[in-house]
């Protein structure tokens, strides 16, 4: 297999709520930014990460839409699902075309628009992730599914709701200095616990927002990337894994085995270990994946995510930089482009073009994007090369 | 990359409206004859398509779900959309992964779950393969644009309604040698003609059916599956092709633009040309595709698919037989699942085992599987090995 590259990346100026924009024009304007900062002249083929095209928009065939209206027609294109974690599963399948010698140049871009129906219609298609039967049929929605896994966490190791606030606090700090972020603002952990009670232990500021917005990365052979960009960024590592889709169908309530199992094969297959991760960004969809994950990426012990994010271990000039970018908290959540989104972070943190929110030094990232309450986690462990 | 082959094949009993069996039950069902089928003890990595699972069944995050329930997690799982076209792409996704090195046993499965959902719920989830936006907020239903294609089809090369029929009762007449065909019984010319006009010129025993049902392969590097399978078929050609989404944007109404590009570098890849092809499945959603397809994948001139059809040319003891399973019109069409049934039927062809339907002597057959109007296309060339 071919090692593979990302030369080139794009983002809408700044996500949210963007009435102004259909999925298409989201899609395209990201793409076409990654192409023009790639500098390639055409690609092979490409990939559309999206959730719910269908109940949010509509539109399903996306990938053939999108390959017409950015005007690469006749080149394969194909949509993939696998709700939050879409992103990251494409990142992989692009990972693979270009690894497998296929194609050379590969576009990996994802895309939601979230906006255009209204709140409980929103929160119906994001139910779509859980298991719908046996889940969300039964009113069970996903702040209903992670408040469980919040509660169970505080009774097994005393989490505090303090603690799953510090998530939520640093992320919109990090926030307030990436400029596409969609809530550029200090909040406290007063202002956390005093927000609205979604499901009891999460207030609203425990949650991540609807979101419309795209992300587009180009992909190409790692010996051939520097023909295009004089600091590429090398994708060390790309696994996928799953586990059970119902939160009742897990041995844990707290620890997500999708996450762990992918990490192992992560970290196998770039031949480093958690200890050698200079940041990561982690599917903070709701501040208790932040805890629940630190533990099972291995950054630290399992029980220990709330003490470990409160002691400022995760902040930017912490042991371990999480969600530098604002994460899903405060950069927003466009389902289906959030993985792609976290590998552009990594790769502009890598390149040290991170502005204020800069990592100093940083030579090796983890993207952590989780589908569902941990039915799907996709890790991708990126280098500078 | 490596050569890839098929071992093993799945599907239901029988195709239809299956209301006593929910999505997961059909997938897990054809998944896992699947496996039985090739003897594997495990898989690497599993593929899962389906065109519009949220619209259908309000179930996105299939590809967790169904690892699941199969028993799979936490292997890498991904679901794979592009409208009818799905199985296709999947199957070219499963070939990638295989191709590349990083699995040997790749489960590709399609699915759709469509009778959950009334008849206008059903024509509206379908329309959404359409261009929403410019076509189906408008109006136009898939029988309306196919509709387009035959008139115009009529007008530009003196093509007849008969001609468009002969397709419809040749499939019926192969459906009702194939167990798992939805409608296995005879029809005739005047049959069709005396049906329900949906759609001038398309009757509706032109139009294929509303399907429940599943289809599922296994794939291995083809130096290892001889230790599997005694007779397994090579995956020669792997290729998939867009075009305007829209019909409105095309160049031709009667031309599939997707199918020939498709098709050329099928045969490129392959080392071969259509005349070297023993039979064919082809994306009959409509008669007027089917005669479309003979053309653009290269059996017979542009213009002259109605009379080749008309002659008995794709016929099972024609120069090419074509959709000797049934077609999507007798077989059934649950559009995740159509592109992988296809691969099956001529997996079977190339074994000598499709019973009173075989083509003798078949060594190499090809797949045409497409999503919307033709904004997508999936070619296939398997062989003998």
């Amino acid at each position: 297999m071919r090692e593979v590259a990302i030369i080139g990346v794009g983002m809408n100026d700044r996500w949210g709520e963007l009435w102004e924009k259909s999925l298409r024009d989201l899609y395209v304007e990201a793409a076409l930014r990654a192409i023009d900062d790639a500098g390639v002249d055409h690609i092979d083929s490409m990939y559309v990460a999206c959730m719910s095209s269908g109940l949010f928009t509509g539109q399903e065939h996306v990938s053939s839409l999108l390959a017409d209206y950015l005007g690469v027609a006749p080149i394969p294109a194909v949509r993939v699902e696998s709700a939050c974690a879409s992103g990251g599963n494409a990142l992989r399948l692009g990972w693979l075309e270009v690894a497998s010698g296929a194609s050379d140049l590969v576009l990996v871009g994802g895309v939601e628009k979230m906006t255009d129906v209204d709140g409980s219609q929103a929160t119906l298609a994001l139910a779509a992730a859980s298991d719908f039967e046996w889940e969300a049929f039964n009113g069970v929605t996903f702040p209903g599914l992670y408040a469980m896994m919040a509660r169970r966490h505080m009774h097994e190791f005393g989490t505090t709701p303090e603690q799953l606030a510090a998530a939520s606090v640093k992320n919109h700090h990090n926030g307030t200095m990436n400029p596409v972020a969609q809530f550029q603002m200090e909040i406290t952990v007063e202002t956390v616990l005093n927000s609205v009670l979604v499901a009891d232990p999460l207030h609203i500021l425990d949650c991540s927002p609807v979101t419309d917005g795209a992300a587009a990365v180009i992909l190409c052979p790692a010996d051939q990337a520097k023909k295009f960009n004089s600091q590429p960024v090398k994708i060390a590592a790309s696994a996928v894994a799953t586990d059970a889709m119902a939160l009742h169908s897990r041995e844990s309530l707290v620890t997500i085995g999708s996450a762990k199992a992918a990490a192992e094969k992560a970290y196998k297959q770039a031949g480093v270990g958690p200890g050698e991760i200079d940041l990561a960004e982690v599917h903070d969809c709701f501040t208790i994946s932040e805890i629940c994950l630190v533990e099972d990426l291995g950054f630290t012990e399992k029980g220990k995510g709330g003490e470990f994010t409160e002691s400022g271990a995760t902040a930017l000039d912490g042991r371990i930089p999480v969600n530098t970018s604002g994460g899903l908290k405060s950069k927003g959540h466009p389902v289906g482009a959030t993985g792609v989104a976290q590998a552009i972070e990594v790769y502009k943190q890598l390149r040290g073009e991170a502005g204020k929110r800069q990592v100093k030094g940083a030579k090796r990232g983890l993207c952590h994007n989780m589908g569902g309450s941990g039915g799907t986690s996709a890790v991708h462990i990126l280098e500078v090369m």
